[in-house]
């Protein structure tokens, strides 16, 4: 059996109701369709794929307050998190493939139910940390880490749906890599807390390996706990994954998302991943859409062991004439 | 009042006859419709905008030696001059659209005369250091340095409407960022001056971020004084800004071409701004213009406090339920 | 005369038969169009062009196990290295404009029969290094170094027309730049061997500029050796240099690309040069052709001097009114 850390159980989930945009319900089956599967197979990997998460259509959803579809998101990341808990129970690393990144509520409430305290890396263009309040546009995939983290608590209204949600990370636990698109109350809240944040700006000042061992390095400052990856392929530049909802020019290139997942990779502490946000219906060509998909698949097996420079299985033998 | 700083007052100068291709004129407009004003003001700037200059037609600019559109030049960068002037008495950071960039003599020569002794910040693929008789075209966009370089005086010969010209900035006080297309001639006159220059080769081997703190360091090292930023937007790749006139691969990112307007933005010594050399007519599609366009106004919104972090003012307060 | 380094021998060697893919063979004339003598000769180069070579056609170059036109690919190798040698008997710095990767064996082979023990930089996405038993393709364009390699001798059967291949370079000699897609075979030889490696994760940990210094300080820690740089084009990333047989993403940038040769440039030990894998057939436009070839020609541009500072020759003077 490979050690744990490259058990991966995939669980589908092709939610969209935390944005307006359809499309990115197709996620999970356009990554699988890519071979992935295979991929982490080939590279030494056991899978196990738990196949589409079924969501509750709610028949009147209407917003609460400015915060759309309120009871479906509720709902949805309810089944998402019990599903990421057996996923956990039965010894795999969780990668979640979405939807839109509202679905991290229920992925991190059940990857820390399962595990307890967590490690979040959440590598995005946005810092989706917005309170139901203070929301521009209601949009939950915009505010799924107010949910989850202790010290908003005091911030968030009571919401249908939402009353099994415990907030269940810290902010000191919290690292950013990627921002460039973050609202005025966000920055605001992400100030207040000390969140450590690695934005475009520290990309470019520091380059990304010093920002992965920086991450690493104050992550494991303390105890070091399990790693939550929450992956936004909006953290990667238009030019490389444009099939997205909301793209941001300056972002990361290839090499650079690829290197965050290899670098975690050997940290041996990652324990779940969500790679979300891959929307087919907002690439202008297929080349659009599979430049995309392709590179959400090449974060992922960056994840599970694969190395740029090779790999090869211990049993492997040079063969002589 | 917001500090000095942060108070604009916009230049547009759509002059193109330092330059043989139509469009360039059209530079400040563009840049106007894609929200410069309106964006700056969203991050708490004062914006003053002076409209675009009117420039003076003759009817009988022949070329002087190999010089083109001499008294052309010559008018129009004296209007510039004056416009700067009113601009920084006014007690605005100067923003001049281009336009090409042999605006940059009147500019310079403005800025300098309202506040005395400048650092120059010189972002382009080019040097524009050509004499009038090293030109190997005769367009002056490739030769604004040579006039407003006290080094290089006796270099330079007597020309129609130039002679209210003088030489204000020291090739010490001098700093190139970007270039890859320079001239033997020119490269010869950076040699002979001891010109600071981080060429792309510099930026490969430094970083950007290196590349920014040695400017700064090496412009603060004597007295600092206001810093006059001249930005071709040739400068950044083709591949992001290719609606311009002379396009040369290898340049900056768009990350790098920001980057360099957030650092000098934090100087606070940056008191005048020219974005010259963006051309709607030298794009092939109108994304490759709205690329050129919004990059434009984004080194722009970079000079005026923007971070990629995020920006709130200091009166925002988070709602509670 | 100028200095020897500066004095290059162009040989065309259009041969595609070290892979499956028709199209490889125009490479020489595509990058001689582009304007490679007169560029050279334009920044103080010696060129003499020998032409191009003639390849023997084989009848029944049936399959040897599984590697495929042994018969040529010997054949046009042993030709190749002639010509090479003949090129360093002149006094050149050789320059062989490929064709397929396979026709290292001879340009290395050539290379060191005429001027003895050799440095090797090979800047690649592949290892190129499965021996004619590892390789899952038989393609010999996969597998040139494990001919020349003394460490791989004992691996490598009896082939036809490859009798008078003799190994000529030692593993510590050879480091590599740019992999990205390395057969567990090749990994699993690298490891044996102790190959020097840079990755695309080593570029990206270290950034180029590091890269260069480490190459070149590994390879001068021992004897100075004269350096064979064999620079494969998909060593770039398929954005800028899509003509090629096997892009594969993530990719060495354009200024990543040029700067290598820049460097090794400038340790006045550049001995040979391989210029391989440029395929117009598989560009699908124009565009996608010119980026490709036009790199490949500013690779070699750097060469031989070119700086992206500007360079001027001694004897020019600035002209006075
Ligand atoms: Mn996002
Ligand atoms: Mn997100
Ligand atoms: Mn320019
Ligand atoms: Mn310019
Ligand atoms: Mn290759
Ligand atoms: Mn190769």
């Amino acid at each position: 059996l490979p050690p744990s850390g490259r058990s991966v159980g995939i669980i589908g989930a092709g939610f969209s109701k935390g944005q307006p945009r359809d499309g990115v319900e197709r996620g999970p089956d356009l990554i699988r369709a890519a071979g992935l599967r295979d991929k982490l197979q080939g590279q030494g990997c056991a899978v196990k794929d738990y196949g589409n998460l079924a969501f509750e259509e709610f028949a009147n959803d209407e917003p609460v307050g400015r915060v759309k579809n309120v009871r479906s998101v509720g709902s949805a990341n309810q089944r998402l998190s019990e599903a990421v808990q057996a996923v956990k129970r039965d010894g795999h690393t969780s990668v979640m493939l979405g939807g839109d990144h509202s679905l991290a509520i229920g992925s991190i409430h059940g990857h820390s139910a399962a595990v307890g305290e967590l490690s979040v890396v959440w590598v995005d263009a946005h810092a989706d940390i917005n309170t139901p309040l203070t929301s521009p546009t209601g949009n939950i995939h915009g505010q799924p880490l107010s949910y989850v983290l202790y010290e908003l608590q005091s911030k968030i209204p009571v919401l249908p749906n939402f009353s099994w949600i415990k907030p269940c990370v810290s902010a000191k636990d919290l690292v950013y890599i990627g921002l460039r698109d973050v609202d005025p109350s966000e920055h605001h809240l992400l100030k207040l807390l000390g969140v450590k944040v690695f934005s475009m700006t520290e990309v470019d000042q520091l380059g990304v390996s010093k920002v992965m061992e920086e991450t690493c390095d104050y992550l494991s400052a303390r105890v070091k706990k399990p790693i939550h990856l929450s992956y936004d392929i909006d953290a990667i530049d238009p030019s490389v994954t444009p099939a997205t909802g909301t793209p941001v020019v300056g972002g990361l290139s290839y090499r650079e998302g690829v290197y965050i997942s290899e670098h975690l990779s050997q940290t041996g502490l990652l324990s779940a991943v969500d790679l979300v946000e891959v929307n087919p219906l907002r690439g202008r060509t297929e080349q659009d859409v599979q430049s995309t998909v392709h590179t959400a698949v090449d974060v992922l097996l960056g994840c599970f062991g694969r190395r740029r420079e090779g790999n090869h299985s211990p049993s492997h033998r040079v063969p002589e004439p």
